[in-house]
């Protein structure tokens, strides 16, 4: 087994024994992107020498005795709308072609404290307005989308690229490649991790966090990145549990809402049948399943994009004026058509969206947990435009894509995305479980339950 | 001395010993406002009967040893945006007429749990938009306006027509009438007082709160009205102290800020003489007066608008479509410039309002509390449209009087209105004592430290 294969906890108590240096597992990624990233372009850019460079430092800082713990020596992909001090950062446009921050986000600024190793700025869709990130590849077959817009994240996690990565969610950026590419994502809390220094698509339903190969890992990151930030206004001053502690202590008695509405609506019998699967494995462990309504589900897409197109439109307002030819197209008329939303419409939507804040609330009165279809399919193939349903309708891939995540972002309710096994050619199916505000603890203590007896959480793809 | 002019804590302590009863107490308020009310117009209705019922109720409660506080047996009048069983509530507009709400507002049901007695609804500017009240005269001088939207409850406490008054503050609504009026407004911190019940101006700039005749009456009726509400999702779940524990401690050492620019911009020269002796009198009582710049003072005025105007026209949306020639032309035109705002303008306003908060909160690392003035002029005359400036320069009257205190709204912060002596017309001129979100007691701290050495505050207007 290369160390590339190695999972984030099984790498760790390697380097922790001092049986694995830094300098091998680093070594090991890299060469592992070099292999697999003429068919992924999962990369934007690899930072290797100062990779190498930080793996020689944590070397010898873990020989002198100071090992800062389990993320010290591992390997990180960022997505490229983070800021990296020294290295660029261009949300994969050509609009901030060049752009290269003084400093680091406040996430990558925190994990660099734990002693990870940055491996290179992973490709997001293009300022993270969009659900497929056209410049990468799906590791389980090339010919398929591996997602967006964290699709550089969730390509590299899942073929070995790197340990983790660094993600984005506004309309599901980190869950939807993680159900295509077959990762753990956490789109924890709004409020629970500092989005400085991340470029802004509609900050009102911006998270960060993080795609992982496995629960654990998700675990052990989100507590290095949590917490209060002064200067992201949106980040709450409550405290950070570690959510690592009570992973294994078990789900009997957990109340676990399935729903009856939306969530079941044009969802592939693959998916269907494998999110039914993993609620039975929850419920062989105890856990109480419960049948719920979803409030307000006609509203959520009308929600969604009633808010987030001005607010992207008001951050791009400028450099749409300016430089404007230089976003791609389908960027450029979503920023174009925001600009065209009234005031009054916008406030309707963010109306909306408390009434469905405290629709959720009532619901969680009852359960614990929501499960849900991460995906209503699986990884599309690449330049579809449309899935059709057996009912004879079609839907634009975007809006597939979006649908089972948004109500997260809208909620503002932490969400992780855990792989639920395969389809017949082998593509990845992912469920979502949502949980209360801030209390991301039980959401990675069921995703951890259902890892356990799981075979397929934590695979490398072979990247064929 | 008719038990009307009793201050609210000397007609509570009658009330608490059997010396005065309730029924007697309701009655001299409702001869006062018989007596007034053809020249104030303070009140869209009078609940005569009702004041009676609930009066001799509290009588007897109090007699049979259930005495509920220093609330208890109070006459209250509520503005007319407030919903009130079984009471009209029209938010002085014929939009509205007719509109009997079958429950309490929250902060109405705590005051009537608190045994308060509502006397009557008070006239607000129609629907709150706008700084006038046309229904309404100052009890000071009945050719001047009482200010608005407050006005009613304004004119009303001042000339003893009801002793505590509840009011709501978007842009200045409860500190304009207090300041014109004479009577010190509390704008307790946003998220302090639900405000359920209460018809929305611009929800997120709305606050709710009381007019008062004194400081200490302020303290009684915010601790009976604040606390978390889950239906007003504003609201912030933190402790109620109890405010009016420590307004006796003076206040020795405290930093007391004043504004170096903004505030002190187009203010007569009466109102400016009359803050500084205001200051003059804190400092004589220890505190430490510090200068402070105010930050993007030049944005208030644009965020208020670019945030009020939207937020206004999607709530009366419907109304307007449906009943627009009901409104009066001055707000119907405000309603209607609302629709033209783009989303992504309001979205630029309420970033600024994001920056102006943190902004504000550095000011407050150095400082306390802010003391500023609280109208830049007297109450001007009736019908006038213009103030004119030794300068030269004229300013439109909504614009004077929304200037100096919809800083507080942008903010969110307590803003405690004080009223500050007179001028030579014997018309009354206020400050504003501004303080740290949620910290009330530390500005009505500093009411009553200032309102111990004057002999002002708690007047009652002899409406002449």
């Amino acid at each position: 087994m290369e160390p590339f294969e190695l999972s984030l906890t099984a790498a760790a108590a390697e380097i922790g024994a001092r049986r694995l240096s830094p300098v091998e597992l680093v070594d090991s990624v890299l060469a592992r992107i070099e292999a697999t990233e003429p068919v992924l372009g999962a990369f934007a850019c690899v930072t290797a020498d100062a990779a190498r460079e930080d793996a020689r430092r944590a070397e010898q800082e873990i020989a002198a005795g100071r090992y800062l713990g389990p993320l010290h020596g591992i390997p990180l992909g960022v997505k490229d709308l983070y800021d990296t001090a020294g290295v660029p950062a261009t949300s994969s446009s050509r609009v901030r072609e060049g752009h290269v921050p003084d400093t680091d986000a406040v996430a990558v600024a925190r994990l660099r404290a734990a002693g990870m190793v940055v491996v290179g700025k992973t490709h997001t869709h293009e300022f993270a307005y969009g659900a497929i990130t056209p410049t990468t590849r799906n590791p389980w077959d090339p010919g398929r989308i591996p997602g967006g817009s964290s699709g550089g994240s969730g390509a590299a996690v899942a073929a070995g690229s790197c340990m983790v990565g660094l993600g984005s969610d506004t309309a599901g950026s980190i869950r939807i490649p993680a159900a295509l590419c077959g990762t753990v994502g956490l789109k924890p809390t709004y409020g629970r991790v500092s989005r400085r220094g991340v470029a802004s698509l509609s900050w009102s339903l911006d998270h960060v966090g993080p795609l992982t190969r496995d629960v654990v890992d998700c675990a052990l990151v989100l507590d290095a990145v949590a917490g209060f930030d002064r200067l992201d206004p949106a980040t709450v001053d409550v405290p950070v549990p570690d959510s690592t502690a009570g992973l294994d202590r078990g789900i009997a008695g957990l109340r676990v809402g399935v729903p009856v509405n939306y969530f079941g609506d044009h969802v592939s019998e693959d998916v269907a049948a494998a999110v039914r699967a993993a609620v039975g494995v929850l419920e062989e462990q105890g856990a109480q399943v419960r049948e719920v309504t979803i409030p307000y589900a006609d509203q959520v897409l009308a929600a969604e994009w009633g808010i987030l197109l001005p607010e992207a439109s008001a951050y791009h307002q400028e450099a749409l004026r300016s430089r404007g030819d230089l976003y791609t197209d389908d960027v450029r008329l979503f920023l174009e058509v925001g600009e065209l939303v009234l005031a009054t419409d916008y406030i309707k939507a963010l109306r909306v969206r408390t009434l469905m804040q405290q629709g959720w609330a009532a619901v969680f009165d009852d359960i614990d947990v929501l499960v849900t279809p991460g995906m209503p399919v699986a990884a599309p193939e690449v330049g579809a435009t449309h899935v059709t349903w057996p009912d004879g309708t079609t839907e634009d891939v975007t809006t597939a894509l979006v649908r089972l995540t948004s109500p997260g972002n809208l909620t503002g309710l932490p969400v992780l995305a855990v792989p639920v096994g395969s389809d017949g050619a082998g593509l990845p199916l992912g469920m979502q479980v949502t949980g209360r505000p801030f209390d991301e603890a039980t959401v990675l203590r069921v995703g951890a339950a259902y890892q356990a007896a799981s075979t397929t959480v934590g695979r490398i793809a072979p990247v064929v």
